[in-house]
């Protein structure tokens, strides 16, 4: 098979389907995404077979065991696909939302339409859930999808895309709005990176590797979501009671999400009262502290203290592990998460109204807070209902990117026969 | 001089320079601007003699005279360029702006704050004027600039940036905050579009074949403004009256610019009265009228007739010729509008309400327009106050992009020491 060839078909058929779907009214793709949930339910039996198959060749290929666990298709992720879907159907629409209206001393109105991107391109690891996430996004927000996942859960995706297709052809939409790539051929990546005339944007999920790569050779704009090396700095003005509670829960109530804390910084004048309390919090969960000298000698005698070196500042540890620096100042804090955050999520604890709004303002990440735990950082406590990641670009989405971040604005213009003088 | 590393050193003090912008006040902001315009009026001798210089050169160089048209600065020239400077200073400022605040049922507070983008690099040819414009933009939306202008127009810009950097330093502002790349070396554009660690955005604004090189080479997003291939759509049911006024308008008002109709459509129903009347309006300005078979029939006798052939539908004149065709109804005008155009601005001629919010709603265009002439396609028309460019993308900013395009929208949470259960 022409690697290539195949791909520009299938964004051929992609580009047609999105004209379909940006006319679709409401009710039509809230009915597609309803009978792709039933039809899920339904199959599930045959679902989790063409999951043992691939699991079974991962096995056999030595896959690493937290990638099993993402590749296995148990009964409650089948469940939660299916409730994922149904909840999106209750989102508001946003496509045809008119906004910004105003009438202009020529006459004219003008104001701004939300309208579907086009053609998203989506590439992920071997998690068919995303598979499933994906395609309802993306018809909920009237486009059209590629999707690319891991080439080890192939049956599952072949599966979950007939169920997909099932689902839209029983609305009356066009099968193709939702295309999933069905080789393992690497090459189908790079192709699908570089046809701008098919696809209008690709939102890659995965490794800092595979987003390297992307960056260097697509064509199409993307919508990123690189690593999450979050800070969050205890002000010497903090509640004491606060700092506590949000920097244990920062660090302790997921290790493996972006929005996890990977830094703690203390300013000078409160790190002998924070940071031997907190310790004892890190302690009943064996957290391993990398500090830097200072704070080292206020946590002198903590079981698991190590001393900070220059990599720890720029590591996203996923791991009972935490980066710990005392500062002077609240403006020390800012150039160091100006040097060395990913640009993710950054929290203040500070009991000071000048200084929340300063941090606010300066600190250039997809999420700023105060007095909140960077945990926060997710579309669904955002409100946004669903989320197809977390983007740590400045144009277009930052941060978590939910049905909005899947569209655009195109001016519309209301006249009543106006010409430019 | 070693190109890439003397723009990574404008780089690296462009990113220093932007955190300085963003943190500046409005007032401080507004007070560069006046300054900066009080410093060209008072200099405008020397620029004008700068300016001669460059003309100099490129007449020697026998640049066209539509470029050396650009090129050139008139006294109207530099008194629009400083009253440009006054009018974007009495813009709303939109950095800072918070919206969309909600509480959410955790406790925490989630709203949007607009932020400048960071650094903006600004590619464009040799028109002294964009140096000023940009300038005034970039400060006024809290970003730092590295502008690249024509290497034609170099004595006048180095003046200019004289000056605005006198203007920023008089309002206690960072001088870096915009540098004009000193340079006529080709190499300092193949450096700025490779440089993402220091540049967030390019905007690129010059012919099709700059930004085909962009587009291939450069690992910085862009908002990028492409040609405007702009149709004129006449329904059946449209006011005649309006439908001349406009057409004409669209075609006629100015010739060059990129939201000129180039291609005229309409409805079988209404070509037979629409056309000839038309035809009399265009004779006036001998507007050259490339049709269709069907619209050459009824236009038979016009005295600058042609026959329209496939290359016609998809190219931008930008000269008293149009292309014309007769379509059978919205549908197949729609279909043509898919095709070919360039999805800048799009207009329908109807007093057809359903016609109206289809053609609305299902036109894949910057600006779609309902009985309004193409030409209303700008940034003062749309009160955005002032234009960076227009932009074909779809990501981030459609249409024409003002101070908010030149800005992001990131997360702020506020808190009251809550912890994600």
């Amino acid at each position: 098979m022409d690697i290539t060839a195949h791909m520009h078909q299938l964004g051929r058929q992609a580009r047609a389907a999105s004209r379909a779907m940006a006319r679709a009214d409401t009710a039509t793709r809230n009915r597609a995404l309803a009978l792709i949930a039933a039809a899920i339910e339904r199959d599930a039996d045959s679902l989790r077979a063409a999951n043992q198959k691939d699991l079974e060749t991962a096995q056999a290929a030595g896959l690493a065991p937290a990638l099993m666990d993402r590749l296995a298709l148990s009964d409650s992720a089948i469940a939660t696909m299916v409730a994922g879907l149904r909840q999106i159907a209750t989102l508001p629409d946003p496509v045809g939302e008119i906004s910004n209206m105003k009438v202009r001393p020529s006459g004219i109105q003008v104001g701004q339409m939300r309208v579907p991107l086009g053609v998203i391109g989506i590439i992920y690891e071997a998690r068919p859930n995303v598979t499933v996430d994906a395609a309802g996004l993306c018809i909920k927000s009237g486009n059209a999808a590629i999707l690319r996942g891991g080439s080890e859960a192939i049956h599952c995706n072949r599966a979950l895309a007939t169920l997909v297709a099932e689902g839209l052809a029983g609305a009356g939409l066009p099968q193709d709005a939702v295309q999933v790539v069905d080789t393992v051929d690497r090459a189908a990546v790079g192709a699908m990176i570089t046809m701008p005339e098919y696809v209008d944007v690709i939102v890659p999920r995965g490794g800092k590797g595979l987003i390297a790569r992307l960056m260097k050779e697509s064509t199409v704009p993307m919508i990123k979501h690189l690593d999450g090396i979050c800070h969050v700095y205890i002000d010497d003005k903090a509640d004491v009671e606060k700092a506590l509670a949000v920097a244990f829960n920062a660090k302790c109530h997921r290790y493996g999400t972006c929005n996890t804390m990977e830094t703690l910084l203390v300013a000078r004048g409160i790190a002998p009262t924070v940071l031997p309390r907190l310790a004892a919090l890190y302690a009943t969960q064996e957290v391993e502290l990398r500090a830097d000298p200072e704070a080292r000698e206020i946590l002198a005698g903590y079981p698991h203290l190590a001393a900070a070196t220059e990599e720890d500042w720029t590591t996203e540890y996923l791991a009972p592990i935490l980066a710990v620096k005392v500062v002077a100042d609240m403006d020390e804090a800012i150039d160091h998460i100006t040097a060395y955050s990913s640009k993710h999520t950054e929290a203040i604890i500070t009991e000071d109204y000048t200084r929340a709004m300063r941090f606010l303002r300066e600190v250039d990440s997809a999420s700023v807070m105060v007095n909140a735990s960077t945990r926060f950082a997710d579309g669904f406590e955002y409100g946004l209902g669903a989320e197809i990641g977390i983007s740590n670009d400045k144009l277009h989405a930052r941060g978590p990117v939910g049905l909005e971040g899947l569209t655009s604005l195109k001016y519309v213009v209301f006249g009543h026969g106006e010409v430019r003088q």
